[in-house]
């Protein structure tokens, strides 16, 4: 069992994967070899545009957030992630090359870096692992499927408040504009509809 | 070997396979267990919102769409899929719950019905088989987080530009009215970048 290992065994995340995986304190021990905790101050880069990234990245406490930048130097929130929650540039994971997005915390955060090398090859090894993880690639298909489809079909207020209901705590924490951005409405728009709907819950 | 694979052997399908994953005939044999072919007419249903579907769809011939019906009774397409193009239902093929969305043909097709068993059977007994389905996963949440990037980001016609680009067939097969929605622009707002665009090239 190797240091990196047990200064990690009683972390959010070997909480997190044991309850979902039952893994052995050696496959642990194997899926944490090369993979680093860093704490960062808010707006630190975890990956820039430009760059390949070969880690997954574990909330362990704080917020981040994916975004690119077109070419009029506008920022567009692709994802964005709080405690318990997964992120990584999918360019770089799954087809290693250079992301074409940022990944930059919006809060102090305390972020596991996991080695996408070892979570293969615990995902070659392992049959539950590799469950888990492909769960996790179907959950996130559906949920930018459902995002397509409400950008789509659902007005400004009705994505804000579905917003709202489902992510209760990102709302406190993710700057407005950001949650405007992710939503695909101008911050102008968002800014009216508040406050209409504070009018409204407040008559 | 069925009679099932042996009236499959020289499709359209086995040789897609054959040429991305090195299977047995065997192999092929089980996966297409439990699997048929239709051939369908214009506007026909593979699927309705409210049903689960347990095949995934492989396009031999002519063109599908997935879409959705908003409370409004407006059509929004998901995705379309020509020859040699797999689709399917996300709710119900991974989480086996009712599907959302429907599934209907554009233009008459012959559409291979692979049991989503067999799929998953074979993604568990071989290796190559299993990477082979997890790089389509991962090819499919590459190209719907692009889809979302550009519908943030970029113009109307940005859009319209990098769809006749990308698929310059789907252009000339998919009605206009369903690549406005699936660019998520209003349609006399493509028929007005259309007839810009025609201008701008024959003046």
């Amino acid at each position: 069992m190797n240091n990196n290992f047990d200064a990690m065994k009683e972390s959010f995340f070997t909480d997190y994967i044991r309850s979902n995986v039952p893994l052995t304190d050696e496959q642990l021990s194997t899926l944490l070899e090369k993979s680093k905790v860093l704490a960062l101050g808010r707006k630190a880069f975890l990956l820039s545009a430009g760059e390949t990234c070969c880690h997954r990245f574990f909330i362990e406490e704080g917020a981040v957030r994916e975004y690119s930048i077109d070419r009029h130097g506008k920022e567009h929130l692709l994802h964005f992630a709080v405690e318990g929650w997964f992120l990584m540039n999918v360019e770089s994971i799954f087809f290693d090359r250079p992301s074409s997005y940022f990944i930059e915390t919006i809060e102090p955060s305390r972020i596991l870096l996991l080695s996408n090398e070892q979570v293969n090859r615990l995902a070659r090894e392992d049959k539950s692992f590799e469950q888990f993880d492909r769960q996790l690639l179907y959950e996130h298909i559906h949920t930018l499927q459902l995002r397509i489809t409400g950008m789509q079909s659902h007005s400004a207020e009705e994505r804000y408040l579905h917003f709202v209901e489902h992510y209760p705590e990102a709302m406190l924490r993710v700057p407005q504009q950001m949650i405007a951005s992710y939503l695909g409405i101008a911050p102008e728009s968002l800014s009216r509809i508040r406050r209409q709907l504070a009018e409204r819950h407040f008559r």
